[in-house]
């Protein structure tokens, strides 16, 4: 069973949606790089079981992200927030005032806020 | 029944993941503003079995919300981007350099694609 990179990226964003069972089973497999045997033993279930979980798990991910987008919608947002981070940068190489320093400054800590939440 | 005005704007966000069904009793319910008498006319199934689709979707939708949050997350980008663009005002009326000025209207144009994305 080929594992697929862009699973683990999704199960971030949309693995509350999983149940509980595929959710532990997904997540042995693809973030503690547990074998299909293993975590089999682990859940107490057949290795076939344990591969129904993780296909459809897959499927339903990214279903949602079909319908959802958020991993597309976050990353149109972390480009132009990096790219207001250029912008920040330029205008700290200008001559300014203490004064639109500081508002900057306190603009930069708002973009930062933003980028936590994402 | 009692209309849950919260419900139309879950909806936008997580009205993919009901079934095609489920958003169609919702949608003529909660922004078309139908009877649940006429909702099972226009559907061809008993005004009981609109109610179901309703209650069941009402259901779902806050479970996603609770899950992923989506709602949550936004306003509080939302708040931070309106708080970015106070800055910006403050910022527009310092004495500044015409170069500044044109990173500053870059930079406010970068904001503009973020709140179009939400």
């Amino acid at each position: 069973m080929a594992k697929n990179l862009s699973v683990s990226v999704l199960m971030d964003y949309y693995g509350g949606l999983l149940t509980d069972k595929q959710k532990d089973a997904m997540e042995l497999y693809y973030n503690q790089d547990f074998s299909l045997a293993e975590i089999a033993e682990n859940m107490d279930i057949s290795r076939q079981g344990v591969r129904d979980f993780i296909k459809r798990g897959e499927k339903q991910l990214e279903e949602f992200e079909e319908e959802l987008g958020l991993l597309k919608l976050f990353a149109k947002i972390n480009t132009e927030l990096s790219s207001i981070n250029d912008s920040l940068l330029a205008l700290n190489k200008m001559k300014l005032s203490k004064e639109t320093k500081d508002i900057l400054s306190d603009l930069s800590e708002k973009v930062k806020k933003i980028e936590n939440y994402l």
